[in-house]
């Protein structure tokens, strides 16, 4: 323990230490409503020295999101074992456990702006959306996946990131139904598809198939059973 | 018939002859990669001339969104009569049409980027989300939604879009199945929402009951049910 010795920060560790602070400040408020002022302030040094590691805001926010990023692309990824829907409910726990610790900052991301929107953020969030799109054709076992499949996981995805944009916006149903909810989304997207094609309906079979007795997606069934009849 | 005389526009004639020729280029290409100079000569006058009318690029490009705007909008008015599934069948005909027409256009909009995205272009877009969801409530013969009910009809509007977006990459599924399908992704979607919650069963029972028994509720549920089984 040494007392009154401050110590120096070496370039890649301040870098680091500048994006953490900008990510959690990003996260808070819409990043219009976010100064350099205030991120070097959070950061106990002087404005000079933030413009020192980065030019200007947008690099700034451009390196924090990158990271916002990884993380988030990093909470698909889910042990291959046990059953889809259990699978899936883990993943949307995280997505939605990570929307909730950035929620200002994720909606004004997707909803897109002059002070967000550029081809790097842009990319970016593409990326997340490719990364979870692999995982998921990973966990249904497939490698090469025919239109029909890449259409449904796709427009899910984009279903999971609208629920969550919705959700954000006076948070009126609690967020664990909402999760559960996707999951069976999911489900039921592919039972449509399947309605119509053969290699979608194998697809769902195998896929229930592994599914408990109990589970959720057998629960959904009888529930749609019961309402259908 | 007068020969020889080139009749002279007046200014809000010719606003208008610009808007629908800007509107055409930035349908068929990204607005990127459009020129003040090809507008002005696909209309037959100078490029001053052009800038008379609007100060630059993103203006005339915002005034051809607010007229496409207008017209997707009005897609989604339908008159409130018949089942549920057929009214929304030919308000997503018109939709794809609609998609089909201005598909680079429409794919630059809506994946965003600095040429197209602004807080107009944004407000722009979500006019036209807004209206579908005052559309497709007065369909459902709901005037205060509640939260679920909400969430379901604007992330099932998500889902059109994305759809829409996917088929536009590639066109690799018929838009007739995907037109049909986004019909039953309503249903579906509802249904999921319904299993846990009386208000969204009473809604789906009340929907389902004015649907005939040929219809495609029907045949989905018969299919699911089969799949199910």
């Amino acid at each position: 323990m040494t007392i009154g010795v401050r110590r120096r920060m070496g370039v890649e560790e301040r870098r680091q230490q500048l994006i953490g602070v900008a990510l959690e400040l990003f996260s808070q408020r819409s990043p219009d409503e976010v100064s350099i002022d205030e991120i070097a302030s959070a950061a106990g040094i002087s404005r000079p020295l933030v413009y020192h590691y980065f030019p200007g805001k947008l690099s700034l926010y451009e390196a924090a999101l990158k990271r916002a990023s990884e993380d988030l692309a990093e909470r698909f990824v889910e042990p291959q074992e046990g059953p889809l829907g259990v699978r899936l409910l883990r993943v949307m726990r995280r997505f939605f456990d990570f929307v909730d610790d950035h929620g200002p900052g994720f909606s004004a991301l997707m909803r897109g702006g002059p002070a967000v929107g550029s081809s790097r953020t842009n990319a970016l969030v593409d990326s997340v959306r490719q990364a979870a799109y692999v995982q998921v054709l990973a966990h249904l076992g497939v490698q090469d996946p025919p239109a029909r499949l890449e259409l449904v996981v796709r427009s899910w995805i984009s279903l999971v990131e609208s629920t969550a944009l919705i959700w954000l916006d006076g948070r009126r149903i609690p967020r664990q139904e909402l999760e559960a909810q996707l999951v069976n989304d999911f489900v039921a997207l592919t039972a449509v598809s399947a309605a119509r094609d053969d290699e979608m309906g194998a697809l769902l079979r195998r896929v229930l198939r592994e599914e408990p007795a109990d589970g959720p997606f057998a629960d959904l069934a009888a529930r749609l059973g019961s309402l259908a009849s």
